[in-house]
């Protein structure tokens, strides 16, 4: 992803901050809370809304504050609380390509440490000293949960809607993006308004972010996701390929609901047949559109046009 | 418990404010979130923690401000988020004589209401528009998660000092009186010397409370506690009451580690034998005469009069 590399490099020392400040977010005296934290913090993930937060402080000051940091590192203690978590309820063994927390320590240490890396993202957040920003980022974590437990009570329901979907992923993915990026225009002087278009922005970067993985889950090889190939399938995760191809297909819903992996094959070769990738990609397609409008409401700047590349390059990844 | 009851009476009209309160944090487009929030929140809880922030508020104004309703509401939510988060780490089936969440909803669902209601808590606090309260309870989640972890890498480890036991059970538990009781007299305009003074208060309560509830686990019968009689036996939980058993008959740790309920009652009657409960209760003691001693330092006045009351009635419980 040759643009967010860029912001990669870009932003280099503000993300080098935000990995000492995650570091310093798991000192306790409780040794394993560290080992756990580490592991998954240093497993290969892309920063990517941490670095949402840092680029979208430097499109309204080209020296965000030190609070900035604490927000891109509250970001993502709150996603990693979460990923912790979400293994533990998914029962998953792997994720980019290693074991899991639960995997390795048991279910009982990853929920705990869930529930810490969450305590240490509010630490950060209160840090900030602003309460506009406060208020929202508080609300995301309750929101992220909602989605959590509106997609848990959907699994394996048949008759879940597209739009059941949207509110699902829109609550349990896009409200962190949107936050993200809300949290860092603010801290960094954007005005109320300009801090809600990049809300926008994310909420919709982070929709089409979703929709793809949602895709990808199905039409990717087990290497290439780094984690159990049918995954979503097996949980009977209700995602947008599935919804779209038990509309055209109603006959498969019996071959979605019997668990196995010739099944789940047959399920690949349907979405294939019925180009059903193609339809939800457009869907994901509709949002990247929407999330770069956004972006022509702010002043003209370098990572303003690199965002925009930044959302086509989310929309058309491999993995 | 006259004093508890007492403060009962006494806080009615705002145990009923934090009673709508928590109702309300309960409030999502999620049905399931509610319903499984209303059976933990209404099952039947003694209110402790509220209580103590609503009276501590009381101690330095005859009419609290709104605030205290929200942060004795996010007290309780944290300490019900983390009493759901350890029923499903201990797997346990009942809870103050009623089923537990992750028996009736299952495991996942547990975990994500639970952290649901760490977020609403959050939330709350966050409405009190203090950053010095907000540091001090932020770090308080972070604090009880440390002291589950510790609690956890113990677990049948039957070298665990008492050093260690104590470590425990000031970050699970006192540290949440602590807090309950720091931010309860911060909100109401105490000085910080007073408001740490009844942080100190808090403490040494809440060591007191935890070491009689470990003293219960193994001198109570089951219908008195309203869950299953040896869990903590069972779980391998290394309380006061064990450590100080294995330190006088240290044959007996074979006996603590090969599971099974004969094996529970033995553990049980060699406690009885060597006075364990008298000396455990001796420790409790003393925690509870140094918090009636920090109240000295406050000015007199009803409520804290009846605070020394409570610390006694706290130690003294029969359930």
């Amino acid at each position: 992803m040759q643009s967010v590399l860029e912001l990669h490099t870009y932003l280099s020392d503000e993300l080098k901050q935000v990995d000492s400040t995650l570091k310093a977010s798991l000192e306790t005296p409780v040794p394993i809370i560290k080992t756990l934290g580490i592991n998954i913090l240093s497993a290969g993930g892309k920063r990517l809304r941490p670095l949402l937060t840092l680029a979208s402080a430097k499109i309204f000051t080209p020296t965000p504050p030190l609070e900035a940091i604490y927000l891109a590192s509250a970001v993502e203690l709150i996603h990693t609380a979460t990923l912790i978590h979400d293994d533990v309820l998914d029962e998953s063994q792997l994720r980019r390509g290693v074991k899991t927390a639960n995997n390795l320590w048991g279910n009982a240490c990853s929920i705990l440490v869930g529930d810490f890396l969450f305590a240490r993202s509010f630490e950060l957040m209160v840090k900030c000293n602003d309460f506009n920003i406060l208020t929202k980022l508080s609300k995301t974590s309750g929101l992220i949960c909602q989605g959590e437990v509106k997609q848990l009570t959907l699994l394996n329901n048949t008759e879940t809607s597209t739009a059941d979907y949207f509110d699902v992923i829109k609550l349990k993915t896009a409200s962190l993006f949107k936050t993200a990026c809300f949290a860092g225009a603010k801290i960094a002087g954007a005005t109320n308004d300009e801090a809600d278009i990049m809300a926008s922005f994310g909420e919709n970067l982070g929709i089409s972010f979703q929709i793809i993985d949602d895709i990808l889950d199905y039409s990717q090889t087990a290497e290439a996701m780094g984690k159990q190939p049918g995954d979503d399938y097996l949980e009977g995760k209700m995602s947008l390929p599935v919804i779209e191809l038990l509309k055209i297909k109603p006959d498969l819903k019996p071959i979605f609901l019997d668990k196995n992996m010739q099944n789940f094959e047959t399920i690949k070769q349907e979405m294939f047949n019925h180009d059903i990738f193609s339809l939800c990609y457009q869907q994901a397609q509709s949002f990247t559109t929407k999330a770069t409008q956004n972006l022509k409401y702010l002043p003209e700047n370098d990572i303003k046009n690199n965002f925009s590349n930044v959302a086509h390059e989310v929309l058309n990844r491999a993995a």
